[in-house]
C-alpha cells in the first residue's frame, strides 16, 4: 500500500517507468533513511507525539531495517514505492500502530533529501580521505626521485629540463586545490533539511535544531521552500568538486599513457596493471590508465544531467528532481575507485632513469644560454634573438646543477615539498576529525 | 583464462576497476555478439579456416550461449573479463579444440563494435516503431478535437485563439522530423566493421561484404583504422537522435503539467496515472510527466560523456571507448521507455472544453481587429496603432469560424492531418520492412 | 520607435540587456532579412494587401538595406531594437506609407526564424564544400603516400603495420560520414516558417508555399505552432552536425601533435604554420593543431546551450530562444574556419618515410606471425599461445609485401580509394547543384 | 615582428585563425596584463637585471598602455599576435632598450596566467558585491511582504499556505550559499603564477612572493608546473560558480514569468520592464525574465567548453588553453549584467494580495486537518487516511493566524530574517574589505 492510500490503484506500467531504477538506488540510501528517521522519532518523542515505549519499538525498527540494508537483504520490489514507503510499511507490519507515527511532521520530500544529504557527506568524507592518500603519495614519489631528470614540455614539445620530483609534485599541489572545492561541496550539504517538511513547514513545534545536531550536521538549513528549491544545485556543486578531481587524474593518466609508449618508455609500470591482446601476441596494454582518463567524461555528464534538472522549474519540490539520485550515486562511487585506483598505478609506477636523462637534449637550455647573455650585459630580447640565430651554440648543461640551482619557489631545486607535507598533514587531521565526530553523532543514534 | 593467456596475472582490483561495468552490460550485449560470431564462423568456414564440422559445433554452441542470453542464465562473474572472452571460453570448454579456432581473423576490436552495431539497429527500429506510433496518436488526438479551442501563447501570455487540434499535430509533425535524425544515426549504424579486426585488418583473406550481408548490414564500413575512429563518434549521433525526442516529449510533459494545473484545467488525466503526497491528503500529482519532461536531461548529460570521450585520442582503438557502452545503452532504453509511457499518457488525456473555451478571452483578437481594419484600407502598422490605442474596442468573435476560417497552411483551419498521416504511413511501412529484413537475417543466422 | 509604439517607453537598463548581443549579431543576419522581406512583400502584391507601385518601393529599399548591409554599413544601435523594426523604420523614414504595410500578416516570429533559416542554409552550403574540398585533399593525400609504412596504435602501443594511405584515407571517409549529419541538419532547416506569423497563423491569406518557393526552400513547414517549437531543437541539430565534423578535424589535429613531437618525427609542416615562444628561442610550436584540436570543445559547449535552451518552456515563442543565435552564429564560422585551416594543414605536411619506416619494429609482426602458425594447421588460440611464449622469434617481414598483400577491404592493399573518389564526386555535384539553385532563386528576389 | 623574431614569417591565414578573437579579447586583458608587467619590472629592479632609470622609463610606457586600454585606445590588429606582444613592442618603439628587458625571467606562459588570475579577482569581487546587494534586495522585500499569503506549489499543484515573505527569503539564503562556491572560486584564482616562467621557472633568481604581494595575491602558486596544469581546471571552478548563481536567478525569473500570467497575476511589473508585440497590439511581455531564465544555459555551455578543454592534454602549457579567455569572460561579463538585471527586476515587482490570497483554497488545509486529528490522539496515518476519504470536511483557515503561527525555524512565522540579514552584512564588510585591499594594492603598482 502506498503511503497516499488505497482509493485509487496506479497504472503497474507507470509505476515501473516512475520507480524502477529507484527501487535499486534506493537499497544504498537505506541505512542514511534510517538514521534520519531516528533523529526524527527522537524529536517525536520530545514533543510527546509518541509515548517512551512507542520510540523503543520504532527504534528497534528501524535499527532492524538498518541491518538488513547494510547486508544487502533489504529487497525493494515493483508496488513498494520507495525507500521511505518501505521503511513506514515495516514498521507498520511488525510493530504495529507505531509506524503509522514515524511520519507525522515530515514529509518525503525532507526525508528523502536528508538521507541524500547525509549520505554526499559519508561519502565526500571518504573521497577526501583518499585523496589525501593519493597527494600525498605523490608527495612520497616526488621525494623519492626529486632530481631524475625528466623533459619539460610545451605546445607537445621539448621545452625546458625539469624533474620527476616536479612532475609529480604538481599534482600533489593539484589535489589540495581540489580538495578546497569538496570542501565546499561539504559545507553546502552539511546544513539539514529535516523539519521542512514538503517546503511549506507543518504546523506542529519541531526542533529542528536538534535534529540536525542528532545527525551530525553543522546547522539547519533554514528558510523552508529553500530546502527544496537547493535540490540540484548542491548536488551540482558536489558532481562539479568530484569532476575537478578526475579532471587531474585525467591528467595523471594521460601522462603516463604517453610516457609509457615505447617512443619515451619514461616510466614502466607492474606487469600485473597492464591487460593483453585477444589477437596481437606481444601487446601489453595500460587499459588502466586509459579508463581512469576517460572517467571525468562520465561523471561531466552526470553534472549536465543533475545541474539541468532544475532549471526552468517552478519553487517548490517537483519530481524530476529524483533524476538526480542516479547520476549522483555513481559520480560518488565512480570518484572513489578511481582515486584508490589512481593511487594503485602511481604505487607500481617506476620511472626509467636512463632514458629520462637521455630524452633532455641540449636546445633544451637555449632559454639557459639566453640568460648567460644577460647576466653579461645583453637586453633580453637581443640575447633571444643571438641565441636564435645560433642555435647550434646551445649545448648540453651539468643537469644535476641545473635542476639543483634552480632554486625559485616551485622550481626543481625549490618544490616545497615539506610545506606541502605539513598543510597535506593539517588537511588529514582536518578530515579525520570530521569523520570521528560524524561517526560518534550516528553511532549515538544508532545504538 | 583470458584470451591473452597466463603469462601474468591482472591485478583483482584492477581488474574489477576495468570490468565491474561491463560485466552487466554485456549480458545484453551478449545475443548481438553470437550473431556476430555465427557470421564470421561462417567466414572462417568459407575459407576453410574450420571444417564443415567444426562449424557446426561452434553454431551450436553460439546458439546455447544465444539462448542463455535471452534467458538471462549467462552469468558474467569477476574473472571474465567480458563476453567476448566468456564465449570463446564456452566453446572450448564444451567444444574442445573449436573454440581456440573462432577468433582466427578477427580482434575483440571488431567484435564488439559489431555487436554494438546490431544492438544499436535493432533498439533504433523500436524507437522507430514506438515514435511512428506515438505521433499517430497524436495525429488521432488532433482530429478528435480538431477544432476544439485553445489559448495560443507566447512569451508565456496569452497571445492568439487556436485549437487542441493544432497543439496536438505541433507534436506529430515534431516527432516526423525527429525520425530524419533518428534515420541518420541508423545509416551510420548500419555499416558492418566486421573484419578490420584491431583497427589494422588481417593478414588472411575474409569476404568482409558476405559477413556484413549476413548480418543485415546495408554496407560495409570501409577503412580499417576509420572502424575504430568512428567509436564514440556514430554513438553520440545515435544519441543526440534520442535527445532529439526527448526533447519533444519534454515540451509535451511540461506543457501538459501546466496545463493541468488547477490555475488552467485545461486538461484531466485519469486517475491511475496519478500520485499521492505522505504529508497531504488532497494532493494528486502527475509525476509521471515531470519524469517524462527530466529524462531529456539523463540522456543529455550521456551524450556530453560519449561525444567528449573520444576526444584528443590517439587514432586506433582506446580502452576509453569501452566507457561508451554504459551510457549508450542507458540512452537507448531510457528513450523507448519514455515514448511508451507519453503514449499512454496521452491516451489518458481529457482536454475539458470549457475551461480551454472560457480562456480564450476578448484581447486575444486584437490582430484580428488589426487586420479587418487593413481589410478597409488601413495601413497595417497604423491600424495597429489604432487598436493599441483602443484595446477596448477588442472584442470576442465567433470562435467556430475564427478556427475553421483560418484557412493557411498549418493554421487551424487547414492542419494538414491527411497529408500527414500519409506521410506516417509510408515511414511506418519503411520502417517495417527494415524491421522484417533484418529479423529474416538474423533468422537465417540462428537456424 | 518600437514596433509596438509609443505607449511606454522601456528601461533604458533593460532594453541595454535585453538587446546589445542582438545588434551586433543581427548585422550579419540582416541580408537574410531581406530575402525573406522580398518574399513577404511579393505575397502581400499577390493578395493585393499593397500595390504594384508599393511593392517596387518596397523592393527599392530592401535592395538598399541589402547592400548596406553587404558593406557593413547598417549600423544598429541601442533603440534600434533589432534587425526586424529596424527595416520596417527605414522603409518608413525613406518610403513613407509602404514601411508601414510590409509586416501585414507576419510576425517577428516568423521573420527572424525565416532569416535564421536562410543564414544556415547558406552557411551548411559553405560547410558541405569545404567538407568534401578537406576529404577529396585527405584522398589525393592517401594516393600520394599509399604505401608508405606507418605504425598503427592501439591503446597508444604500436600495434600493427599500417600505412600513411590508410591513416590518410580514414579522415576521408569519417568527413563523408560527417556530412549525412550536415545533410539531415540542412533537410531539416529547409522547411519554411515564413506564413506562420506569431505561431498560430493569421486571418488573412497567404500563400505560403509560394514565399517558401521564392526563397529556395524545399518545403513548408506546416503547423503553425510547431515552426516556433522547433526552434533550438532544429539549430541543435545542426550544432551537432558541426560538432561531428570537429570531432574528426579533432583527430587529424592530435594525431598531428603527437607525430610531430620529437620522439615520433613522423611528419614535419612547412615552417610558416609554426609560432615561437618568447622565452625559449629553440621552440617551434605548431599551435594551429592546438587550436584545431580545441574547436569542438567550444563548439560543444554552444551545443549544450542551445539544446538546453528550448527545455521545459511552453509551447510558443520564449524570448529566451534568441539566445540560440549567438552560438548558432559562432558555431558555424567557427567551422567554417576550422576546416579551412586544416586544409591548409594538411596541404603543408609531408610525412618523414625514413622515421615512419624505422618505427615498425619487430615484434609489431606477432599477429602476422600467429597467422602463418595458422596456415600451418594449428588453432588460432594454440598459436597465440606459442608466439606469446616465444616473441622472440617474431622478425621483421618484408613491409612492402605486407602492406600490399593486406588486400581485405579497407585494408592497406585495397583502401578503396578510388571508390571513395566517386562517391565524394558525386556529393560534389550534389552540394553545387543546391548551391545553383538557391543563388538563382535568391537573385531572383534580388534582381 | 614577433617576440620569437623574423626567422619565419606565419602564415597569414593561419595567424588570422589563431589570434583574432583574442585580439578583442586582448582590449579587455590589457590593463590587468600592465598591473603584471608593473610588479614584474619591480622584480627586475630588485634584482639589478634593470636600473632605477630603465624601471622608471618602463614604468612611464606601462602607465601609457594602461590609460589608453582604459579608454579603448588600445587597437590590436591582425600582425600583432597578442596584448602580451604588443605591450613589449610598445615599450620598444617607444622608450628603446628598455622594451627589451622586460620580458627577463617571464614567459607568455605566466604572463597571461597572471593578468587572467587578476581580471577573475576583479570580476568576481564585483560579482560578489552585486549578489550581496541582490541578496539583500530579497531580505528587504521579504520583510515588506513577510505574511502576505502566496500558494506553496509541489509537483506543479497548490499544497499549503504559504508567504511572499517566505519565497523572497528562499532566494536571499541561496545567494548566500551561492556565495561560498564564488569565494571557494576566488581563493583558487588567488595564486600568483608569475615566475612559474613556461612552466619549468627560469634560471635567474626572482622574488616570486614579493610580486605575489604587489599584486594583492594571497600566496604564490607554487609548482611552476602545477601553474600551467592548473589552467582550464581552476577557470571552470570559477565558471561552475557563476551557474550556481544563474540557475538562482533562473528559478525567480520562472516563478515570475508563471506568476505574472494572467491566469494567476499573483505578481506585477512595473510597465517599463515589458516589451511589446509586433503583431498583436494587446501584448505585454516580460522579456526580460525570460532573457534572465536563460542565461544559465549560455555559461553552462561556457563550462562544458571550459572544463573539456585540458582534458587529455599533456602536462605543460598547450595553446588549446587559449581558448578558455572567451567563455571566461563572457560568463563573467553576462553574471554581472544578470545579477543587476534581476536586481532591476525585484525592484519592479508588485505582488497583488488580493490574487494571492484568493488562490489560497480550502483544500490546502488538509494536512492541517491531519495535525489537529493527531493532536487529538490519532495516529497520523490514520488521520490521513480519514481525511484523504472526507476531503470536503477540510474548510480555510485563518490565514494570519496560520501563517504567523508556522514557528518552527525557516517556516512562516518564523523566517530568520534578521538573522540573514546580519549574516549577510558580514559578508558585505568581508568583500568591502578585499576590495579595498586590492584597489590599494593595484593604486601602489600605478601611482
Amino acid at each position: 500500500m502506498k503511503l497516499w492510500g488505497d482509493k485509487w490503484n496506479i497504472n503497474a506500467e507507470i509505476e515501473s517507468f516512475e520507480t524502477k531504477d529507484d527501487l535499486i538506488i534506493d537499497q544504498e540510501l537505506a541505512p542514511y533513511d534510517v538514521l534520519g528517521s531516528l533523529a526524527h522519532a527522537q524529536i517525536l518523542l520530545q514533543q510527546s507525539i509518541i509515548t517512551k515505549i512507542e520510540h523503543a519499538k520504532i527504534r528497534k525498527g528501524l535499527k532492524e531495517i538498518f541491518h538488513l540494508a547494510k547486508q544487502g537483504k533489504l529487497r525493494l520490489n515493483l508496488g513498494d514505492e520507495d525507500i521511505h514507503t518501505k521503511i513506514e510499511s515495516y514498521l507498520t507490519e511488525k510493530y504495529g500502530e507505531v509506524g503509522k507515527k514515524i511520519h507525522t511532521g515530515r514529509s518525503r520530500n525532507d526525508q528523502v533529501l536528508t538521507a541524500l544529504r547525509l549520505l554526499i557527506k559519508d561519502r565526500l568524507l571518504s573521497v577526501e580521505k583518499e585523496m589525501l592518500s593519493l597527494s600525498n603519495n605523490f608527495i612520497e614519489f616526488a621525494k623519492r626521485y626529486q632530481f631524475m631528470p625528466m623533459p619539460g614540455y610545451t605546445h607537445m614539445q621539448k621545452a625546458m629540463p625539469s624533474s620527476v620530483g616536479m612532475w609529480s609534485a604538481s599534482f600533489a599541489e593539484a589535489l589540495l586545490d581540489d580538495l578546497q572545492v569538496i570542501q565546499t561541496a561539504y559545507r553546502l550539504s552539511d546544513q539539514s533539511p529535516l523539519g521542512s517538511a514538503a517546503g511549506y513547514g507543518v504546523p506542529i513545534a519541531l526542533d529542528r535544531k536538534l535534529s540536525a545536531k542528532l545527525l551530525g550536521f553543522a546547522k539547519i538549513q533554514n528558510n523552508s521552500l529553500y530546502c527544496q528549491n537547493s535540490r540540484g544545485k548542491i548536488e551540482a556543486v558536489v558532481i562539479i568538486a568530484l569532476v575537478t578531481i578526475l579532471s587531474d587524474i585525467n591528467r595523471f593518466a594521460n601522462d603516463i599513457l604517453l610516457f609509457t609508449m615505447s617512443e619515451f618508455s619514461f616510466f614502466s609500470a607492474s606487469p600485473e596493471l597492464y591487460t593483453g591482446s585477444s589477437l596481437m601476441p606481444q601487446k601489453k596494454n595500460l587499459d588502466v590508465a586509459e579508463l581512469l582518463a576517460s572517467k571525468v567524461k562520465r561523471v561531466l555528464g552526470n553534472y549536465v544531467t543533475v545541474v539541468t534538472t532544475p532549471l526552468n522549474l517552478l519553487s517548490g519540490y517537483n519530481r524530476s528532481l529524483q533524476d538526480i539520485k542516479k547520476p549522483l550515486l555513481e559520480s560518488l562511487n565512480t570518484v572513489l575507485d578511481c582515486i584508490k585506483t589512481a593511487t594503485l598505478l602511481l604505487a607500481n609506477l617506476t620511472p626509467n632513469e636512463e632514458n629520462l636523462t637521455k630524452a633532455i637534449t641540449p636546445e633544451m637550455f637555449a632559454a639557459h644560454s639566453v640568460f648567460q647573455q644577460v647576466q653579461k650585459g645583453s637586453s633580453f630580447r637581443e640575447a633571444y634573438q643571438q641565441i636564435s640565430k645560433n642555435l647550434n651554440t646551445v649545448v648540453l648543461q651539468d643537469l644535476p646543477i641545473v635542476l639543483r640551482n634552480s632554486k625559485n619557489e616551485g622550481s626543481t631545486g625549490n618544490l616545497g615539498l615539506r610545506k606541502l607535507s605539513t598543510q597535506l598533514q593539517k588537511e588529514v587531521r582536518a578530515t579525520g576529525k570530521k569523520r570521528r565526530d560524524l561517526d560518534m553523532q550516528w553511532s549515538k543514534l544508532l545504538n
